[in-house]
Parts: C-alpha cells; sequence; structure tokens
C-alpha cells in the first residue's frame, strides 16, 4: 500500500449545512500538503476553489472523496469506475453501507488511509443494454441496482426473465430488481431480499410485489447474463432506473440485457472497516 | 329471498371474443322473460339491444351481471353502491375473488339466483378525501384498496399516519395500502399483508417496500379514520390510485383521509359459495 | 372509575435483584394503606409477608400488580381470569406488550391507576381443547396463542385446518399458531403475521415454516371456532402450546379445538397509554 | 464422457407399491448386461438379489441409482461421497430437486445416461463438527443443511454466530439454518430463503423465527467457516439437524462449527436437464 498524494473532492451538493465542514476538510489537506482537485458539486459550497471536470479529477488524481450519502458515492462511482479511482466515502452523520467514515473521525481515518494504511475492496458493477427491436438504445451502469418498474399509470409490468438465455418464469410484477451484492442491502432489501455478503460474485433477483405468491429472490453467477423481455404494455409504459439516479422510458417489447462489469469500482476503507458491525448498526441488530 | 325479474349487464369491453357468450345469455335471459337493462359497455359487443345509463341501470333493475375480470366487477361497484344494486359475477373463464361464477355453469348458477337461491354477501367500502391545505379537493371510493404510492421519477415516499387521530409511524416507502377485507387477496396480499376473511370489519395497512425493516402490515378497526400526510416530495409527485383504477395526482402536504362507507356492495353467490375453496384455487394451495 | 383499595401481587420469581424494588413497593402501598395480598411467586424475594393463595387472590383484591415480563402477566392472565381480577403491569426495566408500566414510573402511574385514573381494556382468551378418540382429555387457555408445533425429531407436521366446520387446508408445515390480537405482536408476528389491534374481534391463523409457499396469515373473526386434525405423525409426536408456557404431547389423529372464551382479562393501563407508541418502541420505528 | 457399466441401486425403503417398477429396473439393467450391486435396501422389496455394503457398492461401481423422494437421495450422498461414486435420481411419482428423473421417462434417460450422454454436476456438502468445552465430539456432513434448533421444551434458543472469525449477531429465535445452495430450495427456503442457484459457491444463513424482525437471510462464501455458540439453554435443550436426517442434542455452550467439504456429489442428469424448469415445476410458477 502506498501513500495517497492526490485527491478528488465530490459532496453532495443540496447540503448547504455542510460548508464548514467542508471549509475545515479543504484546510486540513491543505496542510498535509495534499493535491486537491475539486467537483463541481463543491462550488455550491464554496467559490474559493478551483473545479474541475470528471475527467480532469479521473486522469489526475490517486483517489477521491465522497461525502453525502450512499447515493453521492453511487453517483461517483459510475463516472469514475472507468478512470480507476478508488473512492472513500465520507458520511453527513449518518452511517451509510458506501460512505462508511463518520465525520467525527473523518480526521483520524483519512490519516491512516491517505498514509496507505487502509482496506482497498473491489464491488463490481453490472451494465445494462436497453435494445428496441434488436437495436441497443441506451446503455446504463450501476453499482446497487438495475430495477424496471411499471411507470406512472401503469397497474401490473408483464415480463419474461432468461439467465444466459434460459427460460426462468413469465411474471406479472411491479416490477424486477438486479442487484449486485453491493446493492442486497438497498432497494432490494426492503423488497425481501437476502443480504449477500460484498465480496460474493453474484447477482441478485427480486421481483418488486409479484402476483405469483411462490415468487421468491434468486442468488445467480455473477458470469450470468440477464435478460428482461417486457411484454404487451398498456400506453403508459414502463421505466428503467440504475442505481435509483438514471432513468429510461421502456417500451413495449424492449429487452433489458444486463451483465456485470469487468473494472470494479474500488473503495479505500479504515483498517478497522467491518461489514457486519455496519450491517449490525444499520438495520438495528441486537 | 325473492326472485330476481329485472338485471343490468356490464361487460368488460375491450374482449370481443365474449360476443357469443354475452348473446347467448341475454337470449336466455329474454326467454326467462328477464327484464335486461344493458350498459354502454355492451355495445362494443352487440349493437341489437338498447343501452342504459348507470343512473337508469341503477334505479330500474334489482341486479346487476357483471362479466369480466375482478377490475370489471370493482368498477361497476364503484358506481352502483349508492344504488344498492346488488353484483352478480360472471368471470371470462379465469375464477376471481369476485367474479366467482364459471361461464360454463353460469346458466344452472344465473337460474338458483334469479329464482331467490343465492347468498347475499355484504362487502363495505372505504372513501378518501384529498385535503389540500385544509380542503378537501378530490374524493374518491374503493372496494379493494386505496394506495399512495410514488410517481414516475420519485425514489422515496415519506409520510406520517394517523389512526384516530393517533400517530402511528413516520414511514419511508414505495408507498402505503389500505385495504377493506375484500382487497386483503389483491395488491395488499402481493405486498405481504394478510388474508382477512371478507366478513371482517377490519382495515389493513401494508407498506410498499418500506425502508424499515420492522414493518408489519397492521389490522385496525373497520371503525378507524386512517390519515395519511405526505411530507414534502420532489418535483415529480405521487399519485393516489383506488382500485387500481382511479388516479389522483398528489403534492407535498397534501393529505389523504380515508372513512369506511355505510353503505355496502351486496354481492349474490351461488349457494354452493365457499370463501376457503376460492382461496385454495387461486392460491394454488395443496 | 373507582378507586382501588385492595391489590394481589405477582413476581416473576426467579430473578433476585428486584428484591429491593419489590420491597421499595410494598411499603409504599401501605403507606397508603391499600390491602396486599402477597402470591407465593413473592416468598422467593421475601418472607416478611403472608402469603396467599390464586384462590384467596382472585376473590379477594380489586386488582392484581404483576411484576416481571410480558411472560409472567400472560401466567397472572390464564390464573385469574375467571376470577375477573384486572391486572396492572409493571416490567423489570425492558418494555413489554402487557407489561407496560416502566420501574421510574411505577409510583406516579400505579398512584394514578388506584385513584381510580386508568383506562381500563378487555383483552379476550382463546381456550383450547385436545380431543382424542371424540373425546377432550385435556383444555388450555390462552392470553397470546394456542401453537401446535413438531415435536424434537419430527421433520414435518402435516394437518387439516377447518374454521366453523369448513376445510381451510391441508398443510405440512413446523406447526400452526392460532393467536389473539394480544398474540400477534408476539410468536406470530416472528413467523410473519401482521399486527392486529388489540380491539379487534379476530383471530389469527400463522403456519410456521410452511412447505406451501404460498401460504399466507389469516386473519378470521373471533367468533370462529377453529379445528386442527392431525394426521398421522411418526412416533416422536408433536406438541401443543398454550402461551408459550403449557404443554401438551399430542398423538396422531388428537384433534386441536379452539373458541375464544367469554370472560375477557382486564388490562389497567395509565391514561397516556397508547399502543401505537409502545409498538414503535418494541419493533424500533422510525 | 464415457459409458457405465456398473451400478449400484438403493431404493426407499419403506414404500412396498414400489416393487414391480424395482424388479422391472432390475430386468432391464440385466438385459443391459450392467452391472448391479443392489444395497441392502433393496431387501425389504425383494429377495431374489444379493445385497453389498455401502463400502462395497462405494468402491465397486461407477453410479449408483437412487430410487424414492429428495431424502433418500440426501442420505445416499451422505453415504457415498467419500467414494466418489456420482449419483442418479429416479423420483416415484413426484418430481424432486434432486430425483429428477420421473418414472415414466426413466428406461429412456437412463439409457442416455448409461450410454455416457449426461450432465454431470457437482454439489459441495457441508461438513459441521460439535465442539463441547473445545473438544469435537461429533461431526455431521449434510447436502442439503445443517440445522440447529430449539428442543421439545425450549421456549427460545440464544446464540452468537460468527463468519469466519468475525461476530455476525447475537440471535434470539426457534433456530438457525446454514444451507448450500442445494439446500436453498429445501427447508431454508420455507423459512424465507432465497433460491441460490446450485452453481453458486456460496452458504446461506437463514434465523427461523427470529425475534429481531429485521433479521434477514445472508449470503456468504462458499470458503466460510461458520460458528454457532449456543448461550444459556433451560434442560430441555436444543438439537442439530443434519438433512433433516441425523440429530443431536447439544447443550448450553456448545459450538457448532461448520466448512463446506472439499469432495463434492456429483449427480449425473438427463442431457435435458434444467433447474430452472424444475424450479417452475416445483413451485408452481406461472
Amino acid at each position: 500500500m502506498t501513500k495517497i498524494t492526490s485527491v478528488g473532492i465530490i459532496v453532495r451538493n443540496i447540503d448547504d449545512t455542510a460548508r464548514d465542514t467542508l471549509i475545515e476538510l479543504l484546510h486540513w489537506l491543505d496542510a498535509r500538503k495534499t493535491k486537491v482537485l475539486c467537483d463541481r458539486s463543491v462550488q455550491a459550497l464554496t467559490s474559493d476553489y478551483p473545479t474541475f471536470t470528471i475527467e480532469e479529477i479521473g486522469t489526475q488524481v490517486e483517489a477521491c472523496i465522497v461525502i453525502g450519502g450512499d447515493g453521492t458515492l453511487l453517483g461517483a462511482a459510475r463516472k469514475l469506475v472507468d478512470y480507476r479511482v478508488p473512492l472513500i466515502g465520507i458520511n453527513r452523520g449518518r452511517l451509510g453501507f458506501l460512505v462508511d467514515i463518520n465525520p467525527e473521525e473523518q480526521f483520524q481515518h483519512l490519516s491512516e488511509i491517505l498514509d496507505g494504511r487502509y482496506e482497498a475492496e473491489e464491488r463490481f458493477m453490472v451494465e445494462c443494454l436497453v435494445m428496441r427491436k434488436g437495436v441497443a438504445i441506451a446503455s446504463y451502469n450501476a453499482l446497487n441496482d438495475i430495477v424496471v418498474r411499471l411507470g406512472d399509470r401503469l397497474r401490473v409490468l408483464e415480463y419474461e426473465t432468461y439467465i444466459d438465455d434460459r427460460f426462468v418464469y413469465l411474471q406479472r410484477a411491479d416490477g424486477l430488481i438486479i442487484a449486485t451484492p453491493t446493492g442486497s442491502t438497498a432497494y432490494a432489501l426492503s423488497n425481501g431480499g437476502p443480504i449477500i455478503h460484498p465480496a460474493q460474485d453474484a447477482l441478485l433477483l427480486v421481483s418488486i410485489s409479484p402476483h405469483t405468491l411462490s415468487s421468491r429472490p434468486l442468488v445467480v453467477s455473477r458470469a450470468s447474463e440477464i435478460r428482461v423481455e417486457l411484454n404487451h404494455l398498456d400506453d403508459e409504459g414502463a421505466q428503467l432506473i440504475a442505481d435509483g439516479q438514471d432513468y429510461h422510458v421502456l417500451q413495449s417489447g424492449d429487452h433489458i440485457v444486463t451483465k456485470s462489469q469487468t473494472q470494479p469500482v474500488v473503495l479505500l476503507h479504515p483498517q478497522s472497516y467491518d461489514f457486519f458491525e455496519i450491517l449490525r448498526a444499520k438495520l438495528n441488530w441486537g
């Protein structure tokens, strides 16, 4: 493990109470003589620092500090994954599964991490194509999940699911979640899915409000190609949602095809990081 | 029990294969000298019969035959409940919870029922007001359920629920289902709710994909007033859906207030009707 | 509401740290000149007071204070229900659904209650007969639940359930829970059952680990007679458990018949009592 | 793939209606000049054939035909796994997850398989040690699951679970299931677990009726060592159950330690074998 001497900074930009914390962090990094490239999201909180594009951050820093909630880190991961920049997540007072450094411990943990004493953890992402009449019309990637869900006025979604070209089921439901192990503790968990340890090479399929009562979550290989074929929809349409953030309106007959991505996201944790401890804290166990 | 000498007819109007069945039924009723008032929905299948408004049907017949799926009967119930016209449900080849007469047995069962040999069952409905800044801006009624659900691009709904003015919980979820016992075997069942016997004076609250994992369905008195107060929403809004059919776009701060209706829907069943038998058939038990 | 001038005392007898609390309570009652009849369970903590039989307590006091957990109150309820003695539950530092007075507030709340300022709440119980070859060989009553469960080495229980003589289902499962609304927040809740408001006149049937995946909890009328007929068992047998406390070994062919009891248990709560508040606290909501 | 010229035969021995089927199979194998070694279980149905020990079968045949239910195959797997004899499962008229050849197709499918046209599938097993005061007092292996469950009169089990020496949770529940992917469609499924594709290198932990409502099934690496430490039990004890067949009475303080076994069971399927097809048939999907 090597020292980290340059970092990017991405913040959740709608939260103006965080200004002081950010300024304090920037001064602290400055004092350490760490090179800092601020993302444009920083500008909403302070205009004292120049800002840089994702491409500049992606190509010029050794790691990127993300300040916000798990959603902020998901967004950063999707943008930075191709640049292979590891991410460090600092939460805003509420522990996340991904932003696991609490503000009150941030300088201690950042010290350790920037000094090279960290646990690097790979989390794989999925990529997803929207196929219309045999042509790929859009692609998305996701660290948590790809969700195919009914639109505003649609009453039920009907679709066939294939895993590696094998027919699995024809379902009528509000939708289907295709989640990574990282996403197993997010939306999938609210829909009855299991918790999958982040190191597992597995994909999780969870139906949303399925009509068939014997429907159950399904865990398959990370290597699987999953194809969801939408049957005829009423005119109000359905939607694809990547990580709860990117949307695409779907039509009757669209196919959604997902595969895991080769290039993983790397998270840098303090060495005291313990997945089960976060689980206990987040789920009120014990 | 008295004989039934006049009936209305409502059909699911998008299904043109049903024409022969309907004509056969109309001839059979004609041969019995039963007075028949066809709803406008009949016109899509045959123009040989005059059609009547819901008000005319509601005030001039002793019962109304509904041909279609459970959804067709739900729609008929909401329109006819105030006229106190009992409903007879004939399905289109697939047994429903509400349309419980199979086509192949329809003449036998209709004979019995029109001769006065039926089981009359009351099912209560809920009515619901949408309150905006203290003013009722819309009202709906439902035989199955009132659903408050996030809109297309909204990621989570946050609301407080009060039962008879007592605070129950603040939830973050995809939505909330307020169901009658009749509705307990519909959308609520796909969301983890229990089956409530139709004769129970109870209301069922089921959260859709709740963030709090210890959330559980809640059964309270039919007499309860349930109030759902929507917290601040993102601009994409939320929606209220009555029986999966009537929609209303909701805004931040809207209150949804539901009460059970005094006037019940009356269903006329063959005397062999058995709720548990339908349950076993519909849920593949045993 | 009238003042209460005589009370019984029942304590959970295996907890010797509670001695000081009990003595303090006895002195406090003495100072109020409240007549006190101690149950034999008190003797494990102090021998300074004479003890009385349940019959003496049942016939000579106006209310009975129960100190312990929900299990302690369940036991007291089953013994005292026929004497119509209302119960006041004080917990031992951990809030219960039934023992809802916390030790640190006990004197304030007991003052109110003994002065007649209480909320009296009726909770109905179920009674249960074990029928063998047509003969009732044992009977039990329960405030929470009657559980029919496989024995030590039995792999699966097979039984038919009838409600008011109507066949409901043939199931293969680890067992079946028949719960009152009071019991809906106990063992039934751990097995996927809904929460039923205590004032509901309803019974809840929840299967334990059922083989049929479309099995769902069932809510029926309090007035229902529920009959469970055990099919052939392996020789290791099954067991009936009332309120998790009374056991009976069952055999192949036994019928278990439950009905709700006419005589309810009465709980006396402080006037600030709020069922939903207890629910939120116990289930970590919000 | 090579031809199979010698087979063992194991049957479920309590089913005497199966005699004709077995005799027919033995004649068919005889006609093919396949060497046959009958297990002692065959003797209950016919005494015309010599019988052999598991060791003889394990060392002298190329495959073993198992006739019965999934339970029969589980038993055969546990006995034969160390001899590396592949198993062929024929059901008795009711499709199983493991005994996937239906009797009416048995000769066609056996022909293919014995001719070398089969799909060989590896299923890993878990082994389990019962540790008492630091000493291993018993060991078990299982193809489906290791279950730690409360005994007859025990009301709740309390245990701590560790994965690779990391503390996961302290739970109060009826028990804990540690399942292989093979076992995910058995007892774990009745307790809310997900379906895990048999090829996944994963272990599944599912709690039975847990008191903590936010408890969820957990999927971890096959390589994990799982340790369950039983806290103080009441005198009635708890039990360990391997594949629903082997029992061990547990005491307070016992540790149960499970690891996956290196040596897998090999199942020989017809080439038309499709896991998802069996899933759809067994779970009534669609």
